[in-house]
């Protein structure tokens, strides 16, 4: 059984927006044993829906639409379904109450006929309630094949798919299990990788495939089960995942599954009840926010300094004059200095620290762009690497980024 | 005339990955005049690839095709081309040398027979030559029809996409010029505002279409006008601009072209040799990892301290305890401290900082969910506005930011 995603507007296609709708839906769908065979992104245009409708329909059972909905889009998906099922709009009571209600609760223009139509659906369409806004999901079709239509605003159609879309898919489509398992790779490169764990490779089950995912620094292998025995499934997966960790021996990071590295070192501080800081050159503050963005950070994260000046780094984080002198402000000394500082001001058991070049031209050292030093301070010390990152700005920021929290982890589970 | 990209990896179909590359290769190719009819993401296989180029070609004359190449994915896509315009694999002499220079300088494992396998492209090819990495772009076909591969690495494809495909694009095809031009309103919903400008939308000349795009607090209106003429679009367009802001009034807050208002904001203090720094609360560093993305940060930007704790603000940002015990720490009160007390820390002109609670539960202070307060200090003195940001943690902190920005453009604009 296939789904596809057919999301609407032109805002994508001129590319002043990415869809990021496609992906937390394909996500959802995965978790509960839908493959999405295909994603399509098409204009706000009646005559391009209906085609995309046809073609998604011959390949797939489940076909999610998202966009195109709400007054100023014409309401173009909703005469579009009329069309493609041979309908017409009906009034909805219960929805144009809760348009109603959210006009008069959160909106100070009066309400129009224009909002007022977005209570019409088509005749045949099953609603799926909106908390979040005017435009109601809709789900049309039997006989397994739906074609379900939902607003394009992301929290909208997330809040849709968690509590609507997904519940009913479960309900009346018998789904095969799906399993993923990355394991996480650094020191070698794709093709090399490949030689190595051929054997693995060439003898896997036809259930079961394996994908390479390169990214920055490190490789992800990602190996998926499907089908319709959990247990089997289950268990050969483990079995797979063990062998190739075998081939791979010390190549292996880790495995990762639905937590980030983030995730992973937020609950190793909770556990030990311990706390965190940073002192961040030219990775900006981009530490702490990855640290930020997750709900309850202020139980273990106490504060960061970006010190992006060197001036920063001298009167704020207290590195000595001298030493940046002597060592240049890229250097092991300072990125040390930085840590230790910063774990004392901020009174926290761990600190990390970054100082680098992450380019286009040289600042304030003669260090090469990509050169970089992390260092994390902990009850036990202080430990610095340095790096070469490349020329590519981002890249440097992002690959010192993910460094910082793996040297991080290494550092609290010694305690 | 059209283009179509084709996306290809199951990662994206997984929900592994968000396509972040279909959006910068719109937007570039928008920028020459060259509009995206559709974007497909497909499956590594053979058939599915086959059958999206098929669909793509009855409806464009230029597709750009991304992902697929590599040791590791059986180089699907250069087999696929073959097949699809009846050609064969042939080696190329410079990607090899390219190839064989890369192994040499960057990677310590030996080059085996697979890398080589990179420099073996379809006969037909025209190579675009891959900086950044060992897989070629290639450029098939003729008669005003084209098929581009290109690496799925997004930079080594930007670099492909701005170097090679555009002026290849700009010399080979005639194309019409394209105009964006984006308004954005603050303060009124998207159906008000349709009711608004009523009468400009429906005398819109045909060659111009308008597009609403309602965001966190705000909603975009965006022209796009389209033609042989430039000239002539020119000047309707800003005719219609204008026509626009008049009917609109107090509701503009500016507009958008290229620029990101970081952007806006690091020219209007280089212009001004004026600094600056943040202090941020519950945006955990997100203001000065914005502006730190920026190339030549360093020149304005001197560095933040992230103050998630309350200590942090009271021992490293000097809030005074009896201000946070008398006004709550997410208060108008503590926001000017935090902004003043960093200005006078890092020594800057100007100074950013944030207060507030972004959920899910409450912090060291009693203030509802969604409550901000924001200040700007600046050589005149500070201001301070509260918000109300609803009640969606990662909304709040980019409606924040957002609002930051907007808060410091104005007092530059003082200076």
């Amino acid at each position: 059984m296939f789904s596809e995603i057919i999301t609407i507007g032109d805002e994508i296609l001129i590319g002043q927006i990415v869809d990021t709708n496609s992906a937390f839906i394909a996500s959802e769908l995965n978790k509960i044993g839908v493959s999405v065979y295909q994603i399509s992104s098409v204009q706000d245009d009646k005559m391009h829906i209906l085609q995309a409708l046809k073609e998604a329909e011959s390949r797939a059972d489940i076909i999610i639409i998202t966009g195109g909905l709400g007054p100023t889009k014409d309401d173009i998906t909703k005469h579009t379904l009329c069309e493609y099922f041979k309908d017409t709009l009906v009034e909805n009571k219960e929805v144009l109450a809760h348009v109603e209600g959210i006009f008069k609760k959160h909106i100070t223009t009066p309400i129009s006929d224009v909002n007022r139509m977005q209570a019409w659906v088509p005749s045949k369409a099953k609603v799926l309630h909106n908390e979040y806004g005017t435009a109601p999901g809709m789900w049309i079709g039997d006989k397994g094949k739906v074609v379900i239509s939902l607003p394009g605003v992301p929290f909208e159609m997330k809040n849709l798919i968690k509590t609507q879309v997904i519940p009913r898919i479960i309900e009346e489509f018998r789904r095969p299990f799906i399993f993923h398992k990355t394991i996480v790779t650094y020191g070698m490169g794709e093709s090399a990788i490949a030689e190595k764990i051929e054997p693995l490779e060439t003898n896997l089950p036809s259930f079961i495939k394996l994908a390479y995912l390169p990214s920055l620094g490190s490789v992800r292998l990602r190996l998926s089960a499907k089908g319709l025995d959990r247990e089997t499934l289950f268990l050969q997966m483990n079995d797979e995942v063990e062998r190739l960790k075998s081939l791979l021996g010390d190549l292996v990071y880790g495995e990762e599954g639905d937590e980030s590295i983030e995730e992973v070192v937020a609950q190793l501080l909770k556990k030990r009840k311990m706390t965190l800081g940073t002192a961040e050159s030219f990775t900006g503050g981009k530490i702490a926010e990855q640290i930020t963005a997750l709900p309850g950070a202020s139980a273990y994260f106490k504060g960061s300094v970006v010190s992006y000046a060197t001036q920063t780094k001298i009167e704020v984080l207290k590195v000595p004059e001298t030493i940046i002198d002597k060592c240049s402000v890229v250097s092991a000394e300072v990125a040390a200095a930085m840590a230790e500082n910063l774990k004392t001001l901020l009174k926290t058991d761990f600190a990390i620290a970054t100082t680098g070049n992450a380019g286009p031209s040289k600042g304030d050292s003669d260090a090469d762009i990509g050169t970089v030093f992390i260092a994390v301070a902990s009850p036990k010390g202080v430990v610095v690497e340095k790096y070469m990152m490349g020329s590519h700005r981002e890249r440097i920021v992002q690959k010192s980024v993910n460094k910082a929290f793996e040297m991080l982890q290494k550092e609290i589970l010694k305690f």
